[in-house]
């Protein structure tokens, strides 16, 4: 089972320093006493501030009505150390288990929401919803993160990232560009 | 400069396997006369069929009139041959120069869309505006991949993921997970 990372609080406006990468998160959200985990791949910064990201949630999981009714929740990010935690949740539904006792995983409360944040991910932001306007039409939720909670090493997290197929690339080197950029683009 | 990669046509509804990584795209325009390209990193698959793609286009970009115009785009994958080129690309402004010629990238004309292709880079996916409804409010442009062109080699391109400050994470290696997966999920 994978440790629990020291994590600490996070501005929210530079939540995309770690979702914009494009990584497979995992959703969290409770309601009415039932909780659940989803493992996502269709999601967009679209916000600095507010701090807005738009997840394609779609009305097959178990989390979408969760969501719908506390309009909450929490996007965790795990690293390779919870490969196969992460690849489970996504091939079982909420509806049948419990997903945090089923797969080890430690609900952590949330400071601003009332969902739970996955204790072992490598950081975890805390959403409200935002803007409704696409859910019916495309199952896309527009969420606020209003607290952020990352671990401060290891600085670029080894994040998977969903080709299809059961194949993931792992994030590899990093390389800068700062000298190239006009001091207003960073 | 970068070599023009041998690409074929791929099929959209699989547009997923390079786009949900999260990659640095280069989003390529034209309406009455001009053209544009510009660096895109907010984007995220919403839809496997139709084959729809939402981008959020800050109308601070000289692109947004463009696609806003005409409609159509084209969302083209450059991978490290091009670092340079798509930094500077994301700073500079079509509004002053035009992009192809600045950085020596060559337009190919594209099959369903009146919007030119990169040349250099590993796939183009092109796009028609399908969903324009938050596009006031967020400049969140919902588009349908109507036809799409992919180098078959390498399977895993070295694509960049953007982390702010100047700082790419470049796609490493892939791991399997299949046999973790539900026949339904694959």
């Amino acid at each position: 089972m994978a440790k629990l990372p020291r994590r600490e609080p996070y501005p929210v406006h530079d939540a995309r320093r770690y979702l914009e990468p494009g990584p497979i998160v995992l959703v969290s959200s409770a309601h009415a006493g039932a909780r659940n985990i989803m493992t996502l791949g269709w999601h967009t910064i679209l916000e600095f501030s507010p701090s807005l990201v738009g997840c394609m949630i779609s009305r097959g999981n178990h989390s979408h009505r969760l969501i719908q009714e506390s309009r909450v929740c929490v996007i965790n990010l795990p690293t390779t150390a919870l490969t196969d935690e992460t690849v489970k949740i996504g091939n079982t539904s909420g509806a049948e288990i419990d997903k945090f006792d089923a797969f080890g995983l430690t609900a952590i409360e949330a400071d601003a929401v009332d969902a739970p944040m996955i204790g072992e991910c490598h950081a975890s932001f805390e959403c409200r919803l935002h803007e409704d306007a696409l859910v019916e039409g495309y199952d896309f939720f527009i969420f606020e993160i209003v607290a952020a909670h990352v671990a401060p090493v290891p600085a670029h997290p080894q994040t998977l990232h969903y080709t299809g197929g059961g194949v993931f690339m792992v994030a590899g080197k990093t390389i800068s560009r700062k000298s190239l950029f006009r001091p207003g683009m960073l």
